[in-house]
């Protein structure tokens, strides 16, 4: 999707694993505020003008060198990010951030806030959800929590429209959702292509973590404007 | 997907609403072969040169000015093409089979002929899917397809790797599959995005016929070499 057609809308990020899930763990944990950027360079150049900041991130899913914390969701415990800000830069996750700097606000979403999220998307008319995949191309645990998603919203009240895009991950999440346990969601994602890449770098419980459902009640929200992630009840619509 | 993932490949093009329903139509019902075309401007100039061909195809869903046929299965019966070359220009079906012109040979896949397809498609080890959607983005009808495709391949005594893509595809099949009768599987074309555009020019019929599984036991291959789709059992591999 370009630019042109997230202007003014609301965007929805999705990268499952890990990045939405990590953000999403750093601000439940009590994070001020997390701020996602493109390149480690400005990450390190940031961080050099306010090192009380934390460093953040991963390349090939590891942690980068001279940072503070890799992109697992267990580093940001609340003991090691409350109140601190964190600079904040993956591999595709903070990319599909930056894709969406021309919307109007930003979700992030996992599937550890889903209800929380599903709540304050209810309020919107038009949604945009932008799946980060990897290397370019959509990834299944993404296109599943899009699926999830617009569930969710369907069971509401109101019946919504939904472009092909939002009905074939619908139909995915169905799939999914006929035999939904407590393991069989971390099942479908550790053989989704991103679950595929955790393992091989030995972080199978990252993948637990990520499939489990409404773990938090918060909804971080990037705002284009300040471009910090924080939850939506401390930042303004 | 670009040009170089699919060089000397097996790519099966999918454009269920309607251009591969229609060839397939073509090839059972007797044509020498269908040639597809990008332009309108190609498919005249190759009239001009071979008058004994049609011409056939669409732009806006409607039949071209001066054209013999549209892109309506129903108009490629026996009576019509059969021993003739017919010249095939379509909005979205034919620049999907012009971008898999590196592969080293290429499906034409319809749900009309879908346990055919399978059938010479298990006897390849690696297979692209390509679904030609509208206007570069990707529909339902067409992933619906491409989810039967890898379904009955599973079904297949061996395990076959899927990427997520493939996967997805699967996910979504899996939930038209679970409630599959006669009308069911049209009724979901008829809510895709190419459903709809069919519907808007009045020709449900067309999607009925493109909905119904196994009509025929042909399977349509175009030629990269000569450019020409015939059934497989008429062409060199």
């Amino acid at each position: 999707m370009g630019q042109a057609e997230l202007a003014g809308t609301v965007a929805v990020v999705i990268d499952v694993l890990r990045a939405t899930t990590t953000i999403t763990h750093a601000i439940a944990n009590g994070a001020e505020c997390v701020i996602p950027l493109l390149t480690i360079e400005q990450a390190r150049e940031q961080h050099a003008a306010h090192p009380t900041t934390l460093l953040g991130g991963e390349r090939g899913g590891q942690r980068i060198d001279g940072f503070d914390l890799g992109n697992s969701p267990t580093e940001y415990a609340p003991a090691v990010v409350a109140g601190k800000q964190i600079l904040f830069t993956t591999t595709n996750g903070t990319k599909a951030m930056q894709a969406c700097r021309a919307a109007k606000t930003i979700y992030i979403a996992s599937f550890v806030n889903l209800t929380a999220l599903c709540n304050e998307l209810a309020e919107h008319e038009t949604i945009q959800i932008v799946c980060a995949g990897t290397e370019g191309e959509i990834t299944r645990e993404d296109v599943l929590l899009a699926g999830a998603i617009v569930d969710q919203l369907t069971a509401d009240a109101q019946p919504i429209d939904r472009n092909d895009q939002a009905q074939i991950a619908a139909d995915a999440w169905q799939e999914a959702k006929t035999e939904l346990t407590a393991t069989s969601l971390a099942q479908r994602l550790k053989s989704s292509r991103g679950g595929r890449n955790v393992l091989r770098i030995g972080l199978e419980g990252d993948i637990e973590i990520a499939a489990t459902l409404d773990k938090f009640n918060v909804v971080p929200r990037l705002d284009p404007s300040s471009w910090q992630i924080r939850d939506h009840r401390t930042t303004p619509q």
